[in-house]
Parts: structure tokens; C-alpha cells; sequence
């Protein structure tokens, strides 16, 4: 087992903030879920003294370093080369990687230089981790008698999250695997919507704080809250049916005080990746289309339910009815109703709703109106002058027969005026596709 | 003039790889524009020992400290009272600061508490930074006999990036001024669209190394580059004059060998914060209104045209039609077009786009039409049997005179399926939104 960690990446683009770094997030994610503690993370340029003080003081304090970047084909990258001789590692070519260098290069019809032999340049007792998703191979280097590993792997996401997930999370979880058991690690996600992250903390802060198998952990997003259950074991079908039943276990938590009901209330989803795969999902185990017309939101609904693959089951088609014109010509939104509620209304909501579903011959239909500007605005409603703050939205769902409606008032807080338009739009469409997830189950 | 910063994050959060490091690369990108090199960024926890030493290392190794988090009002955050440990300082109340706090506590109905006056205790001399996005204020804290400088700021971006914008760049702006004159500093950005990266850099490297005032520094996207110019002067308006000549001059760079035409044919702005923005920008400026048809991109065309303030000027509704029945239904599409060509193909590309111009009564019409999906697809083109990778996307774009068309192969590489599906539906529809641009020009 290893009593610490710490993440090293090496670049000078994210010393220049050219890109954020995702990598150390996600691999710190990794390492809470293996039960490994962390304590410090940092990022250091191409420069070799700089990054020869950054590895050792990383080594005296953790037992294990994980360092992303450095490793691509040019002289500059010179990571390997540094931290190899830190522990005492000399380089050789490392036939099987070179073999599949060259078949990439093959393939995209390269001619094979020095430079990608150096990819393959690696210490003849390394424990490689074959890249499919690059040229640079992982690897890591073990020093059994000072107790000390590092770990290499490429910077480009989306080669290091996969071959994290596919090659390092198996060999560590063997590493802290206690007696050679339970050397499987497997992680099961609960989305919820409408609940806070601090409500979800309180309810079920004993089971989080227990630290028994399976661990759970909360992630927050806007309006939504994700769980992640973590458990180790044998293998992955043992592993899987623990989470199973913690997610069982929490589905049955009552919210009280915090909240009414319980966390069963709040599910849209276990292992699914988003409201939105919930939705595809549920409507295409049940067998019904949707559609929307949207207001403010803009076609942000219908944008997210097509993120989705096979939306096509379920989803034929929908409407951006942002001004008045087009919510009564796309859509049959009546001039009487704008006209006694104002465009701001549930009564419009609903109108866009129906009109929508018959339009397209939909089982669900949605419609969203409201404000997505900084600005309030005044409505005549039924004759009445009323101020309705900037983010207030009206959202309509029905299937024909049950028509729900919410007025949201979404606050920005202080968000600069783009931003205030992102959140109050993003949050209306997650409202809207909660709602449809709840008919629909 | 510091000879070097250093950027250290204090929080659990992101040693838990909860959320994302973005403060880092905002502050890291502002560095850069400022003209101070920054060699280290590291992130460590509330824990005092080893914020102490992870700030001594900082200290011992720069001159300039910036650091983000742990100004929260509960207990457990000690970094302002571990950091002024270090510089010398003792924390007395600061009377603005705490008046500011109150005030925003009365508006939210919140009582007074010790917590809250924690966060306004802060070193008698020190440089008080007044946020107005929050209650912790930012301050610097300066050692003169030392020449040693640090800066606390709140962690979440949406107060540290208009703090650090506001009160910290004018500040440093000041303090890397030479002989205290042009203490201000500047940018401006200029979007392109259409070429990469290595281009650009190739094509304007003799300018970007050159290193004189104003600096050029380019940052990527996906199938974006910015280019952000920064001046250094004496008031803002002779910095953005400087600004503006460089990027006249920029305009009439070639692009030869690497693309056709001057660097000026791939530009959609400058000093607009997207493609979205410029588009809207432009038909606003024509008084043009613009509508589209979508299938593979599902909406986020018209989620990025209302993305943009102001956006109801030039847009009054859109169709998503993702089934054929939609095509024909809302838009107009012939079952003829559909069977001779397939629904993968420019001619269904282009009624579409005719047909919500004409139902919409715009003066733009946008159709897009391809595979989304990381399947290949095979359609029958006027008899003929085809195979269409996936990723193939066909867009047309007509002002009721002339129509565009692009048939573009959009490869995602080795991303897994929903980032494939991501990348090349944001692909697709930046392509239509700057086909738009160029006819709206």
C-alpha cells in the first residue's frame, strides 16, 4: 500500500495556461477511489534541473509519483530522460513498443525517424503500459528498496485517461490490494438532480465518512449532484454487485430534514453518464418519442438529448421558437393567450408543450419560456402589471393527458452576464428533461 | 519587474480532483500577458505544515507568489493566517473590508457571525484588492527588504477572474512598469477560423518571437486560434491603438505555404469573445435575420446563436429536424431529394437550408445534414451504393440568391464515442456558423 501520492505534469503550455489541466483532476479523482491520499499536485515546464527538483521533492515525500506530459517524439521532451536517472534507470529500446510505433506510423504513412525510437526508450524493468491511443507508451519504474514508484504516462487526455483506466487503475489496485485480495477496483455512478450537494453530504455523511467498502463520494455540478461508489474486490462482477446494493441501500435514505422524501426522489440515473443518456434511456425502454419547443433555452434541450447516441429512437425532431411569430406558427401558440398572459407565462409553456407533441406526433412534449437576460422584465398578466426577475423561466411537460408546469427563479448570483446566461439556460434545460424523466419513468 | 512567479491553489477539492483547476490557467495566461515567466503552479491542502512549506519552497524560488482559496470564512481555512506567518505580518480587522462584508450579509438576511470577521482581518499594509463578487477580499502582501511579493485571492473563478481583471492586473501592471511609465496593459483578441495552429504560429513567428510590445500569443481551439495581442502603455487607449495596428497588420500576413490567402480570409472577428458573438455581431450590424435546419448537430446551432445577448434581433426560431418525416414535415425537404439522394447529401442540405429561410421568413438559412455517429453509413446517391465515413457532415447556407455548400469529413482520431460525437457536431456547426459569417460579411 502506498501512504501518499503525488501528480507531476510537465508542459510548458499549461505554465502558459494554454490549456487547463484535466489530467491531474482526473487522476486525482483515480487516486481517492483507489484509497490512496494525495497532498500535493504541481506542474513544471520541459526545463530538466526544475523538473529534476520537483521529481525528488516529490519523492521524499510520497511513495508514489504519477507524472503526465514530456513524453512525445521531440528532443525538447526530455521527462523520461530525467526521471529515469532519478531512480536509477538506465533506457533501452523496448522492442514490443517500437513494433507498435511503427505500425502507427505505418498507418498514417510516416516514415520512422530517431525521434520515435526515443518513444521507445524505456528501463529494461519497467512495467509498461501499451498506449492504443498513441505513440508513448506508460510506463513504471520501481525502486523496491527505497519503497518508491513512479509512474509515466502521455499528456494528451484522451491518450492518459484511457490507458489509465485500462492498464495503471488494474496495476494499482493489484499494488494496494491487501494479501493479493481484492486487487479489483470498480466505481458505479448515481446522478441526482434538485438536490444540493450539502443536503446529500448531511444525509448521508456516515456512510461517506465510514470509509468501508464500497466508498462513496459526492460531485457536484450545476443543479446536480453525482455519487460515486467505489468498491474493491476480487473482480469486477463481486465489485459490481457491492455497488449495486450501497446504491440500493442509498436509494432508501430519507432527505429530512433537508430535503422532503427520499434520495430515491432525486435519481435520474445509476451508471449513466448524464440527464440526458437518462432520458434516451428510459424513453427508449419505455418506447416514446419527444420533442420540444424552446424559448429562452434556444434549442439547448434538444441539443443535449441528441449528445446522446441512438437519440434518434426517441427524438424525431423539435422547434426554436424564440420570438412570438414563430411559437404561434411552429408551434400554435394562441395571439390570445400572449396576449392575456404575455409570452412569460405557464399558460404559454404549456401551449408550446402541446403544440410541439402534435407537431411532431411526439408521446412527450416540453416547452420553455422565460428570461434568460440580466434584465428584469414587466408582464401583463391577465391585466396586472408584474415585474418578473431576470431568470425566471416557465417550463411545461406533458404526455397529453398530465401537463406539469414549474416557474423556476433561477439566481445567477454574480455571474458576469455570458455566464449568467449560460447557468440560467443550462439549468432550465436540466430542469425540463428532469421533469420529462420523471414521466417518463 | 519580478523575475519569476509562482501560482499555488490551496483546497481539497482539487486534490480530490472534484473540480477542475481553471483559476491556474487563467492566472498562468495573465502572467504570460504581463510579461512575468512562471516556471511552477502547485496545488496543496488546508493543512497548514505543508502549506508552509509548499509557500517557503515558492517563496525561495520566486519573487512573485499567487495564491488562490482557502480565504473561506470556516475555521479550517488557515491559509491567509499561514501565509502572513511567513511574510512577517501580523492580521488586524480591516474596517472596509468588514463594512463591505456586512453589507452584503444584510442583503442576503444573514447574521453577523466571527467567521465573517475572519475573513476581514487582514495585514495593516497591506494592498487591499476589494472583491466585489464575494466577501473575501484579495490583498498583497509586499516584503520590500526581501523583495518579495504575495498575493491572496478567493478561489472560485467567478470572483477570483474579475478580481484578479479589476484590481490584481492594474496592480502588477504598476508594478512591472518600467521608470512607472506604461504601467497599463491591454489585450485584444482576434478570432480565426479555418486554420490551425501550426499555421498560424508558422505564418507569424518572426512576430510572436520578437517579443516587442505589443506581444502576440496564439491559444487553439477545436479548428479556432485565437490570437491574443497584448499592449503595454501608458493609458488604455494608445494600448488598444497599439493593438489595433498590430492586428491590421496581422490581417494582411500570408498564409502561403501552409493555406491560401492572407491570415485576413480566416478571420471572424476581433475583440469578440466567439463565432457565436461575431456571427450575431454581423447581422445585427446588416440588420439580417438568420434561421437553420439541423439534424446530426440536434439544436446546437441555435443553442449558439442564443448563447449570445441580444441574439432575438437576428434570430426568431429555428427547426431541429432529426428524422426524415421532420425534414419534410417542417422544412420543405422533397421525398424525391430524400430518395434520389439520399438524407446524407448536399441537395438535402440545401433544401433544408431554403426551407427554414423561407418558413421563418430569415434572410439566412442554414441546413446541416451528416453522421454524427462513429459508424460509417452507406447511402445510395442517384443509384449509386456509397460508403460515407462517419463524421461526414454536409452543410449548406444560402441567402436566397446564393447558396454555400461543404461536404466536410470529420475525423475525431481515437476519441471514445461521446467525445467523438461531441467533436464533430461542435465542428459541424462552427463550420456553419462561419459560412454564415462570410456570407453575412
Amino acid at each position: 500500500m502506498y501512504t501518499s501520492a503525488e501528480i507531476i505534469s510537465v508542459g510548458t503550455e499549461l505554465l502558459l495556461g494554454d490549456i487547463v489541466n484535466t489530467d491531474t483532476a482526473y487522476l486525482a479523482r483515480e487516486l481517492a477511489a483507489l484509497g490512496i491520499p494525495c497532498y500535493h499536485q504541481s506542474v513544471v515546464g520541459d526545463n530538466p534541473a526544475r523538473l529534476r527538483d520537483s521529481l525528488s521533492l516529490a519523492l521524499s515525500r510520497a511513495d508514489l509519483v504519477l507524472l503526465t506530459g514530456g513524453l512525445g517524439p521531440t528532443c525538447d521532451d526530455l521527462t523520461k530522460e530525467t526521471a529515469a536517472a532519478l531512480m536509477g534507470k538506465t533506457l533501452v529500446l523496448h522492442e514490443r513498443s517500437y513494433d507498435r510505433i511503427r505500425v502507427v506510423l505505418e498507418k498514417r504513412g510516416l516514415p520512422e525517424t530517431d525521434n520515435q525510437k526515443k518513444q521507445a526508450m524505456l528501463p529494461p524493468d519497467a512495467v509498461v503500459f501499451d498506449n492504443d491511443y498513441g505513440t508513448a507508451p506508460g510506463f513504471a519504474m520501481e525502486d523496491p528498496e527505497n519503497g518508491k514508484t513512479m509512474i509515466l504516462m502521455p499528456g494528451p487526455p484522451r491518450e492518459l485517461e484511457p490507458l489509465f483506466a485500462e492498464r495503471v487503475r488494474p496495476y494499482l489496485a493489484k499494488k494496494t490490494a491487501h494479501d493479493g485480495k481484492n486487487d479489483t477496483i470498480y466505481s458505479l455512478n448515481i446522478g441526482l438532480y434538485g438536490i444540493g450537494e450539502a443536503a446529500v453530504e448531511a444525509v448521508l455523511r456516515d456512510r461517506m465518512e465510514s470509509g468501508s467498502n464500497p466508498t462513496v463520494a459526492p460531485y457536484c455540478g450545476e443543479g446536480e449532484v453525482r455519487l460515486r461508489i467505489t468498491a474493491r474486490g476480487e473482480d469486477e462482477d463481486s465489485c459490481r454487485r457491492l455497488c449495486l446494493s450501497v446504491a440500493e441501500e442509498i436509494r432508501g435514505v430519507s432527505c429530512e430534514p433537508w430535503r422532503p422524501g427520499t434520495l430515491d426522489d432525486y435519481i435520474y440515473g445509476i451508471d449513466c453518464d448524464s440527464l440526458g443518456a437518462a432520458l434516451v434511456g428510459i424513453l427508449r425502454e419505455k418506447g416514446l418519442h419527444i420533442s420540444c419547443a424552446e424559448s429562452c433555452t434556444g434549442g439547448y434541450v434538444a441539443k443535449r438529448i441528441t449528445d446522446i447516441p441512438g437519440a434518434s429512437e426517441v427524438f424525431d425532431g423539435a422547434f426554436v421558437t424564440y420570438a412570438e411569430k414563430t411559437k404561434v406558427a411552429f408551434v400554435g401558440v394562441k395571439e390570445e393567450t400572449l396576449s392575456a398572459c404575455s409570452v412569460y407565462s405557464e399558460e404559454v409553456a404549456r401551449e408550446m408543450a402541446h403544440g410541439c407533441r402534435s407537431a411532431v406526433g411526439a408521446d412527450i412534449g416540453i416547452g420553455i419560456t422565460g428570461i434568460a437576460g440580466v434584465d428584469d422584465l414587466v408582464r401583463i398578466y391577465h391585466g396586472k402589471e408584474e415585474t418578473l426577475p431576470a431568470g425566471t423561466v416557465f417550463i411545461a411537460v406533458t404526455d397529453g393527458t398530465r401537463t406539469e408546469c414549474t416557474r423556476m427563479e433561477l439566481s445567477p448570483g454574480r455571474r458576469a452576464p455570458l455566464e449568467a446566461r449560460e447557468y440560467i439556460r443550462r439549468r432550465a434545460s436540466s430542469q425540463a428533461m428532469w421533469m420529462a424523466v420523471k414521466m417518463g419513468k
